[in-house]
């Protein structure tokens, strides 16, 4: 069973932050920051493609209702929700979750580097995606 | 009216991905990976707390549908799915939107650093949020 689904069955202990019937969210115990939380399935599917739709609009509600919750509790201005779709993009558990990051100003959290498109590259690629 | 409310009434080009009634995605220009595609609500709202359930459903919904066509069709084995919620955590432009960002083996885009929690921080701190 993945650790994921040892949590959620209760085999492994964690600190819950809020649970329904679909999801669970606890702290990630090697947060980015205070208060990093992952939010859940209780269902095990490893990704975006596999989770059925009504599974995911649990989950995503899940997601809004901790960020909500940190931002009053905490008492930060905002923070990151991510999904690490696949081991390629970090992806550590094959069971799909969101992490909620909590952001302080000055935490020193740089965005990953921007590029620009070269010339005729976007249409190139837009056709590819959609051609 | 905003940058995206510009664009989804087409008063600003886009290299359109996908689109429906009550969403829209296309190209970032200043991508991190070639084929970074933003998502947007169609309905102006500024963030996680704002939108409205339904709306939220939707948007989710075609992140779903965008990571799926971006596998498929430039080959990659993953993404990353991010929504910067709030200024302080990187959100630029005041109107929902989730960002999905293609993601290539080697190259080198690194996960944000973490850490670990003290001797009881993590109950102190959950204390706080569910408390």
């Amino acid at each position: 069973m993945c650790v994921f689904c040892q949590i959620i069955a209760g085999d492994i202990p964690s600190y819950k932050v809020y649970e329904d019937e679909k999801t669970l969210a606890f702290l990630d115990i090697n947060p980015v920051s205070v208060g990093h939380t992952l939010v859940v399935a209780k269902g095990h599917y490893s990704n975006l493609e596999e989770i059925p739709f009504n599974e995911l609009t649990a989950l995503i509600s899940s997601v809004q209702k901790v960020g909500r919750l940190l931002k009053d509790k905490l008492g930060i201005d905002g923070y990151n929700v991510t999904e690490n779709n696949d081991p390629v993009a970090g992806q550590e558990i094959s069971h799909i979750h969101f992490h909620v990051i909590p952001r302080f100003s000055g935490d020193s959290l740089d965005p990953w580097p921007r590029r620009g498109y070269e010339l005729e590259e976007a249409e190139r690629i837009l056709k590819k995606i959609i051609g």
